[in-house]
């Protein structure tokens, strides 16, 4: 094992640089993990754009990404759960463990979060990363290293599913047929769903999701959402588009679900009078809580992750990834092999 | 008993006029039922003032009323359940009972509903109604005329507490002080809530609150909510007013929920970034179902009813009752005797 | 039509006599329907062989057969949902729909449940059923007469699945491979079990349930259950065996749970420190409640009950193939066509 | 604060010594805290008296003990939620928060679960005792050291209620009140239940549930329970006595819950086609998970716990107390004040 690696390092807006830096050394709790593939997100490309999201806001150095893959190399004294060798996948965020939250069981609506990618915690755009070891994941040698990294958005598409309550007979509206609507046309499908229709602006995008297993899809660029005359028991908002969301919340039946996965917006204009008389529940997701296990198994199943992967860069080309990713809409997922 | 009754017909906008009608005869699975109590509700004036509630237009000469107690003095064919006699309160809707909503519990969604004082189904403003033996249910006789219609109210603050999963240790925030804050102030404390903070503008009302069970209250004429530093659990919106709404629900904490229960104005904007962190479940109520059995054990025991009713009228009074209804807010709730 | 149909009627134990009877009318709800296919299933057997089930005694002369498929051919007065012709699925149990359990969405639990082949009601080895029209369900024409009966005993699987909560990456034990754990084989695989290992003594049906979907099977025979090292989520115990029950029982993990499908001994002896120490929930399942849609959906898609289908018969040999079901046990369903 | 401390250490059966132990210290976690009182349990009964529960044996020395109170009166280096001086109440076992029983919120399964007074973990007779901070709740001055001690019972009450899904308008039927049939008799008043049947052979016991709010009770050694009448939607089985259980769960309404919260015997005979006909689910529970806040709030409001403490002793007299608590019927509750 190497003392020093490269690492892909966000100063400012558009201004990544290729640095070396120590590797890090494991915690007692922690493994050190040689990363093999990430995923790029369109939160590293608003970071890489805009300099913050939200509340979050880069002011300092910051190592992006958070959706790894790699190989446990060396081990804390106290870790003891993976082998040297062994192939995981990385949960990216590790929470406190002791709050409220966490002993409920929502960790991820831990306060103390700290979260890969996220100001001021540093991801893994880079060669070797530590992580407390329950949170690294162990997974089977029919999955790819990308689509090992690509769990993470997978985990996303299981926690909504979850959420939201789908199940065999489920008829599903899927808006937007991004990287993230199209896992969650995979796991709606995995947890049975009989219909799921998928909206997007871009034909291309909408025939992945047929090839995925949408049932149906609708180009809303040219055919209006309340006209398809579709209504289902649960709405997947990944679009981010609150006009959008709330017209297509507008669809959903009598005691229907909605999860809003996308992000974008502040507000949303919420059809009161629809979510009173038809009583729908309307909720939103913030990242997922113990859903690796469930993505490995749908992962080694019925899910593809690899027809994701659009584009490969290495790590000196990180910058080169997330400018691909926000200017080609050709590109569903771009990964970065470390 | 009589071949024809009083009834209070509306007729148009501000034209409630008695009349005399036959009374009806009970189905063979109905009861007719002698009315003692109608309360007084704000759909009732709303109608009385507008003549319509959003797409529930009054085309034709419409009875309204439907919080009814009373008193079966007939029986259908078949309706084996109640002895002549029989003081009961009247659950006011009928829904088909054999559609898909019906069949899975949730027959307040019933698209079938015929629904006292809606048009163009009649209400209880009148000396007689029919009901659906197994809608009149039984009431022991601690409970009063006025606290046996007051269940309908009652109900829809049981149901709200149900949705929002109220609990020992909850922490409530209950939005307006009118009949429904109230009837909810009451039964989030049934339901166990250690804390229950209600906000109105009015302050006769907040102390009827306080009265009722709330364990603290916030005059938001004078203060803001935001600074008032309470995160609750659960949010039980009752004042129809969308702003509030939404400033009311970006107080609300980690994995909280929010039912939204009070109507008014079709949009309301849904704060996403706060839904989305921290998880917050949105819905609303419609009605209400299975409610009756549990308000009635409520109302025989810590749930005071006879407190909520501040005015009393004949069944000469209707227009009466509902103008001072409209206009005067020392109303909490009028009652109208047959 | 004709105005008298062909009936087999059980008369008393191994007494069953094909008889002329008028063809039934349908009542204003009802729904006529001539009879395609229908399951022959346990408990017709039972009461061929034994004359009761439990407290349901054969007292006067009975019709067997509640998994019946059919195309409705006239309709009661008020009957709107089905054209002549359409082809149905027919839920065999029609409830009172008024009662709490009814309005609470467990009809199934309904006191005064009418169900075909049940003392004193008769079921469907006959030419012609009437029914309440919303319980004949209309199946696509991709669906087979016999397939369309058989969503009847898939239903069971369905019912049992939803109430243990499988869902994708649910580890499944399923104790018995007659009908009923083959078809919570494939609905167990349709909610997303990632893992459904099933046992049984008879290796002819683990190999239909390895067909089936089965990840892993275990023929108790010969192998030791405690020993296979298997610690699933969720059991569905459908051999009716108390003793293996209990058994299987000890094989679930933490938080788990059991749901008791099969029939059988009137005492299970329940592993109590097991039950407690790990927090395993234990129920039993009573028929099904709106399982039909789900069940239609499932059989258009992913789930085989052709498959299931051994033997057949004409409505003249209904002896013979309840002889035969209790008899052969290369059996796995034997239909009767009428 | 002294160097050494006195504990009661259980040598064998029938054999406790006062010791001199030096104070531990806390690790960076962990707060120590001076024991103020320390309720008796069942289970330190039995291991005083057998040397063993189950699996859990005692080989060797042992301080029991796990109903504790106390005040914090030193920190470690990262334990800042307690200001020294505060007054708390112990949760008295602490998991690893790492494994998935933790991560899901069901810490109470954690297999490396480390509990008071259970081998090889020591317990609190003692005068200081080291804890994890989180697990160390504030109690409001308002409650005193011993019903601060009592939370420990008081939240297998509200666990039970919990699993129960107790809530306005249900009916109650809890069997033994012993201890845990007394916290459960008002933690199921505090969660809404209209009616609580209490059942013992001990009518001093049953007048004490009745004080607590009991709205029934029957002398199981003079009165049938199956002759009462009564028909619970909820059984909180307390007893202990699998026979009694059996007997109870017999008398559950449809679609009923059973908690089996008292230990005893290793198999329950489980009347399989009651619980399968009505479709009852039977659960057992396994000590608590996030309970102490919402056992504060009601010990601070309607639960009366020092109600139930009839006899305390000093820390030299933990083996009286402990006899007596196995000899004299007229304890209900035995604390040590230390």
């Amino acid at each position: 094992m190497d003392d020093s690696m490269k690492v892909a390092v966000l100063h400012g807006i558009h201004d990544i640089r290729i640095e070396e830096r120590p590797v890090p050394r494991p915690a007692p709790d922690e493994v050190l993990i040689r990363v093999s593939s990430v995923g790029t997100c369109g939160s590293d490309v608003h970071y890489y754009e805009h300099g913050r999201i939200g509340d979050f806001v880069v002011e300092q150095p910051l190592v992006l990404g958070h959706e790894p893959s790699g190989v446990v190399v060396a081990r804390g004294r106290d870790a003891h759960r993976h082998e040297i060798g062994a192939r995981v996948a990385l949960e990216p965020g590790v929470p406190c463990s002791v709050c409220a939250e966490c002993k409920a069981g929502r960790y991820n609506l831990c306060p103390r979060m700290r979260f890969f990618g996220t100001p001021p915690v540093d991801g893994a755009f880079c060669e070797y990363v530590v992580l407390r070891e329950d949170f690294a994941h162990p997974v089977p040698d029919t999955l790819s290293d990308d689509a090992a990294a690509l769990l993470e958005p997978l985990s996303v598409g299981v926690w909504a599913s979850r959420k939201s309550r789908i199940a065999p007979g489920s008829r599903v509206l899927i808006t937007g047929a991004g990287p993230i609507g199209l896992v969650a046309t995979q796991t709606a499908r995995a947890f049975g769903a009989s219909e799921v229709v998928v909206t997007d602006v871009n034909p291309r995008r909408l025939r992945v999701a047929e090839e995925l297993g949408a049932t149906g899809t609708i180009d809303v660029s040219r055919d209006s959402l309340a006209d398809a005359g579709f209504t289902p028991d649960v709405l997947l908002e990944c679009s981010g588009v609150p006009a959008a969301a709330a017209q297509a919340i507008r669809t959903v039946g009598r005691a229907g679900r909605v999860v809003l996965v996308g992000m974008g917006g502040d507000e949303l204009p919420l059809p009161l009078s629809h979510v009173q008389n038809s009583e729908i529940e309307v909720t939103g997701t913030f990242r997922y809580a113990n859903t690796w296990p469930t993505a490995i198994a749908l992962a080694a199943g019925e899910v593809d992750l690899d027809a994701l992967v659009t584009h490969r860069f290495g790590l000196d080309e990180v910058e080169q990834a997330l400018t691909v990713a926000a200017k080609d809409d050709s590109v569903i997922k771009a990964v970065v092999r470390a």
